[in-house]
C-alpha cells in the first residue's frame, strides 16, 4: 500500500502552477471546521463543515447509480443560487435509510442554517439569513444503517464554534483526513492560475476508494476556488473536466450510491466575468481545474483497496472518444488483466482479449500495443524485437502504462486503475471475520 | 475446488430423462477418437476427433469478441450442409497466430478430409467424398503462440485409425477429459426424450472456465444427438437455449477469443420431421436440450478458477428479460458481491449497490431481496424479522441463491457465477512465477 505518486505532481501545462503542501494557503470566503462526532466510536474525525460566509456559487455531479443515498436526494432537490455550507460525514452512507435518513438531513439543514444565521449576526456587517436549502450534504460509509442523527446534530454548535476565516495547511490536511473512510492516505491537490490578470486558487480534497459497505468507501471530491464564476460556468467546467478525470478511473468497476464531486467558488477574486467556457480568459483555469481533478482521481486509484500498481490505459486513434473509452475500460475493468499485472506478468494475450470484448470494431492488422515504451504488437503482429524478459522487468515497476493504438480515427481516452491483488480480496471478503 | 453439484443432476421437467454416467450409450452415426499429440509435453490427451460417418446436420454459436481465433474464422467461412468431422485441440488457442494459424487449419482440413474419404471407402457401402469444408475446428489454449501444425498433422492418421462406431461411457469420459485445459473436472450432461414416439439421445460435453492465456481457458460446448433435425431447426434451438444457459454464466466477466458451442444431429432416428420450433412434437427435445446446456454451463461455473461457492442470481418480475439480465449480471459480475460471498458475508448492501449501477430504472419501494429463502429487503425496507446471524449461517453453504424481485413487470432472468477468492488471484496472477 505505497504506490509512489511523485510523478503525478507535475502539472501538465505551463499555464498553471502546482502548489506544494507547504505553501497551502486559505481560500478567501471559506471556513473549514472538522471534529469527531464519535461515529466510529474511536474519536477519529468524522464530521467536516465547509462554510462560505458570503455564500458560494457551485456545481455538483453525482453517482449514476439508480439507487442513490438520501443526501444525494436532498442535494438534488435543493435549487439554491448560492450554497452557504457543505456538511460531510463519514461512517454512515445515509443510503437505504428511507425517511429516517431524509428527515434527519432536513432537521440538520434547519439547525445548520439557524446556527449559521446567528453566526452571521455576530460576524458580518451585513448579516444574511441562511435557508436550509443553502446547505448540501456529503455522506459516505455503511449502507442501510440508521443515520446517526443525534450524534451529528449535537455537534453542529461545536462545528460552528470552530469557524475561523482562514485555513492553513493543517486545516486542509485535517479536512482531507476528516472525509476519509478506509482510505490509507489523505488526498489533496492544489493549483494556482490566472483569470485575466487576477491570480486565483483551486484547492481540492477527495476520498476513495473501494466502493461500498462494509468498507465504507465512496468517491467524494470537493474543489474550492476564490474565483468569481457563475453556477452555469462552474457546471460546464465541472462536467467537462470530470469526463477525463473522475470518470476515467476504475477501482473495481463497482459504483457507489453516494459518489459526489462538487466545485464551490467564493467569488472573492474580482476576475473578469466569464460568460462562455470557450472564452480564452478561462483556458488556464480550465486546465488547472483538470490538473486538480486528475491529481485527485489518480490518488483515489493509487490508494485503491489492495493496490500495488498504478495502471494507465491509453487508447489512441479511435473513431470516437466513446469507442476509445469503451476499449480503455474493457481493459481497466478486466480481472484477468488486473491479476496479471498484480503478478508482474506481461500478459499481452489478456490485453488482446479485453480489446476484443469491448464491443468496438477494430482492424487487427493496424493494432499496436506497447507496455510503456516496449513494443509488443506492431500492425497486428508480435513485434520482431519483443523480448519477454525486458517486458517482465518493466512489470516490476509501480506505474504500468498500457498503450494501445487502434488507427480507426483520431480520438483518445486514458483510463486509470490499479491491479487486483489478494489484498483486495482480503479487505473485501474477510473484513468482518 | 469441490463444489457439490448433485443438485444440478435433476431434470427440470418430467418430459425428459436425465441419463446417469453409468448408462451412457453411443450416439449412432458418431465416432470419437482421443489421443495425445503431446502438445503439453506430458502425454496428456489433447486432440479429440468427432467423426460423423454419414455427416451431421449442425449449428454453432461463437464468441462475441471482436477478436476471434483462426479456427473460428475458418468455421465461419465454411458453409457446408453437413459436417463430417470436428477436431478439437487444447493447449494452443490458434488466436493471434495470423496466416500461419489459418493456413495450418486449411492444410489439416485437407488431410482430415482425405483420410476420412479413404476411411469411407473401406467402411461404407456407399462411400462419400468428404471435402475440407466439411471439417470444423475447436481450439483452446494459449493465445499468440505459433500453432503446432506438425504435431497435430502427424496424429491425424492415428485419430482416423482409432475410429470405432460405438461409444461407451469411457470414450465419453475420455472426450470430456480430452478437451479440458485448466479445468479440474470433466463436464458431461446427458438426456433422453421423445420426438413424436421416437426416443432420441442428447449428450453433451464442455470445458471452462477462466477465460484466457496463460490459463488456457475458453468455453467449449459440444452437444450430439441422434435425432433427425435440419440445420435451420438446430440453429434456432441452439440460439434459443444458449440464451439462458451458456449466455447466463459469468466467471470473471472476461470473454475468450475462442468460445464455441455447437450441436450436431446424426439423423439416425427417424423421428417426425420438424419444420418449426414451436411444433409441439419438439417441445420435449427443446426442454431436454436446455437441461443439457444448463447442466454443462453450471458445471463450467462450478469449476471456475478458484471457485468455492456456486451463486445463482435470480432477478424476477422485470419489465423485460433484457432488464432482468442487466441486473442479474451487474450482481454476478460485481467483484464486491463476489468477494463478500467468498468471505461468507451476507452483505446485502453490495447487492443493492450492484442493482443500482445496472442502469435499469427501478422502484425502490417495491424491491424485494432474499438470500435463499431469508427475507432481507421487503418492499424497499429491511425486513422486520431479518437476523444477520441466520443469514451468515446460510452463507456458509456451497450454493448461494440471491433472489431479487423488481416488480416492474413479469420477466425473469437467472445468472450463474462463482465467488471471487484469493485462489482466483493466485491462479491468475502467480501462474508463471
Amino acid at each position: 500500500m505505497g504506490i509512489n505518486l511523485s510523478n503525478f505532481l507535475s502539472s501538465k501545462s505551463n499555464n498553471t502552477r502546482m502548489i506544494d503542501f507547504q505553501d497551502l494557503d486559505h481560500i478567501d470566503g471559506l471556513s473549514i471546521s472538522v471534529l469527531s462526532a464519535n461515529l466510529y466510536k474511536n474519536n477519529r474525525d468524522d464530521l467536516s463543515m465547509f462554510y462560505f460566509r458570503d455564500g458560494a456559487n457551485y456545481a455538483s455531479v453525482y453517482t449514476q447509480s439508480n439507487i442513490v443515498s438520501e443526501n444525494i436526494k436532498w442535494n438534488l432537490a435543493q435549487n439554491s443560487k448560492k450554497i452557504f455550507s457543505l456538511l460531510v460525514n463519514t461512517r454512515n452512507a445515509n443510503a437505504f435509510t428511507g425517511s429516517q435518513g431524509y428527515e434527519s438531513l432536513k432537521k440538520l439543514a434547519d439547525i445548520i442554517s439557524k446556527e449559521l444565521t446567528e453566526k452571521q449576526k455576530q460576524d458580518e456587517d451585513r448579516p444574511q439569513k441562511i435557508s436550509p436549502k443553502d446547505i448540501l450534504f456529503g455522506c459516505t460509509g455503511t449502507i442501510g444503517e440508521k443515520f446517526p442523527y443525534d450524534q451529528v446534530a449535537s455537534q453542529i454548535p461545536n462545528l460552528v464554534n470552530k469557524v475561523r476565516y482562514t485555513q492553513n495547511k493543517f486545516i486542509w490536511m485535517k479536512a482531507a483526513l476528516g472525509i476519509m473512510t478506509t482510505d490509507t492516505k489523505p488526498k489533496l491537490a492544489m493549483e494556482e492560475c490566472k483569470i485575466g490578470n487576477k491570480n486565483v486558487k483551486i484547492y481540492g480534497i477527495a476520498k476513495g476508494s473501494g466502493m461500498i459497505y462494509p468498507n465504507m468507501a465512496t468517491t467524494l471530491a470537493y474543489v474550492f476556488t476564490d474565483a468569481t464564476l457563475s453556477n452555469e460556468i462552474l457546471k460546464k467546467l465541472l462536467k467537462k473536466n470530470i469526463y477525463n478525470t473522475f470518470n476515467a478511473i476504475s477501482c473495481d468497476g463497482d459504483t457507489s450510491t453516494n459518489d459526489m464531486a462538487s466545485i464551490f467558488a467564493t467569488n472573492k477574486v474580482q476576475n473578469p466575468q466569464i460568460k462562455n467556457i470557450n472564452d480564452n480568459k478561462i483556458k488556464k483555469f480550465d486546465s488547472a481545474l483538470n490538473n486538480v481533478l486528475l491529481n485527485l482521481a489518480k490518488r483515489v486509484v493509487a490508494d485503491g483497496e489492495g493496490a500495488s500498481k498504478f495502471i494507465s490505459v491509453n487508447v489512441a486513434r479511435c473513431k470516437s472518444e466513446e469507442e476509445a473509452k469503451k476499449i480503455a475500460f474493457s481493459i481497466a475493468n478486466s480481472p484477468l488483466v488486473k491479476t496479471a499485472i498484480a503478478g508482474e506478468d506481461p500478459n499481452w494475450g489478456r490485453v488482446i482479449m479485453a480489446i476484443g470484448k469491448a464491443n468496438v470494431k477494430i482492424n487487427i492488422k493496424k493494432l499496436n500495443i506497447k507496455l510503456g515504451k516496449i513494443k509488443i504488437i506492431d500492425n497486428g503482429k508480435l513485434h520482431s524485437s519483443y523480448n519477454e524478459e525486458v517486458a517482465a522487468q518493466y512489470m516490476k515497476g509501480e506505474n504500468i502504462e498500457i498503450n494501445i493504438e487502434i488507427y480507426t480515427g483520431l480520438k483518445n481516452f486514458t483510463a486509470y486503475t490499479m491491479d487486483l491483488t489478494k489484498k483486495y480480496i482480503e479487505i473485501n471478503a474477510d473484513y468482518r471475520s
